[in-house]
């Protein structure tokens, strides 16, 4: 059986798909979600065990809703 | 226009929700995601910035994916 990656790491990769859709830096990413670009960084990375306030800026910088954010992982 | 509630009083309406349609009591639901009952019943209270790890926790527990659990937030 195929162990999932953790859910840190689906999270991460899954932002930093949809931000190189939109064409966003990481800098100009970060700006958008008013958080730092190295706390940017750490999430892409799967580091970052965040939280929902944070989740919500992301989706809301993105411009997609919580579910389309979630999708697939 | 009407101003969206706060993330986290929507998501505790959402898990609320979720639990019910399954008959789930707070206790037993609780048990089912490892967390203390206090803690579910703070989520679902909008009191509670919870993240990522204890997220997906719920998600399993309901048996529904991310997507689906922030499906309409």
């Amino acid at each position: 059986m195929v162990k999932k990656a953790d859910i840190l790491v689906r999270f991460g990769a899954r932002v930093r798909e949809l931000r190189l859709q939109q064409d966003y830096s990481q800098e100009a990413f970060a700006h958008a979600c008013e958080l730092d670009r190295t706390y940017i960084g750490g999430i892409e990375r799967g580091e970052r065990n965040l939280a929902l306030r944070n989740i919500e800026r992301i989706a809301e910088a993105l411009g997609v809703t919580l579910a389309e954010l979630m999708k697939g992982l």
